[in-house]
């Protein structure tokens, strides 16, 4: 069985990922309802690799966790335009990124988690490579920001395989219709 | 306790409500699963009043259902901008529309659906003045279409007051945060 391409992300109601300045403060309002867990730490185990945009990776690494590489023991790519040598943490990417994730699930291994941004997210969708979408949606209409579908998607059929409700916010899974 | 105004319509996964051409037959491909329905009775229920805009008028009596009203004995308003006679089925309302909602707001009664399309929904969700909101998540990427909710709302946090999931899609109920 091949690796699946999954993409694991919040959005709001109205479909954005952040603000119009990548902002995602707003994702952390939860009502940190005591016991209750998001099904994170069962979907990190499932992943051995990561795949970001570089808007993404520096985000993470100059503003949400300076000092502290939240995927330590993964298989990090970052997808970029500049041609970087490994910095330790991460491979910087600077082919043609969706070509390169079809080589990785080619591969033995675990699924593979595309992590973000918007642009980089959006190259799959187009390609109709992500077999499974964990969508949770966070209880915010944003008015604005940064969409987690692009328009110009070609029609895509799925099929909702589970529900999670937690914390005023619920995770929704799909997987492509075959 | 005064009425509610609920935005119940169903949204494909990337948030749109129709085709670009308005077209809505990717709603109807359900999985059909025996003995699961919908909540549209129960929703329907507590309705006593509708309001649409002409364009969702126009295409529920000339294709989806013509000669036969979906909204019989519910009091029924369409937003239009022309100054029409009564028609046996609705009222036609040419004037401020969100002002009338909140006149009918101020009245007893049932709650009031708004039933769309996506430029009457807009003017509702750009004033805050959508009281529930149930959504139904259709697993389709449309790719393309008419939004159900257009760039520039303000923000607007919501609880989380019910999530149902039947037949392959899922409904979302939220209120106004207050």
């Amino acid at each position: 069985m091949s690796r699946d391409i999954v993409l694991y992300i919040a959005s709001s109601l109205d479909g954005y990922i952040a603000r119009v300045n990548g902002a995602v403060d707003w994702l952390n309002e939860s009502e940190g309802s005591p016991g209750v867990e998001s099904s994170y730490d069962a979907f990190y185990s499932t992943v051995d690799t990561v795949i970001m945009g570089r808007n993404t990776y520096n985000q993470i690494t100059r503003e949400l966790s300076p000092g502290y590489w939240v995927y330590e023991g993964k298989k990090c790519y970052v997808a970029t335009r500049e041609n970087l040598k490994p910095d330790g943490l991460v491979e910087f990417i600077s082919d043609d990124i969706v070509e390169f994730a079809k080589e990785l699930k080619g591969q033995d291994g675990s699924d593979i988690w595309l992590v973000g941004g918007s642009k980089l997210v959006d190259q799959f969708v187009k390609q109709n490579l992500i077999d499974k979408y964990i969508v949770t949606i966070i209880p915010t209409i944003l008015g604005e920001g940064i969409p987690l579908f692009v328009k110009g998607n070609p029609e895509i059929k799925l099929k909702l395989t589970n529900v999670v409700e937690f914390d005023g916010m619920v995770e929704l899974t799909y997987v492509k219709k075959i």
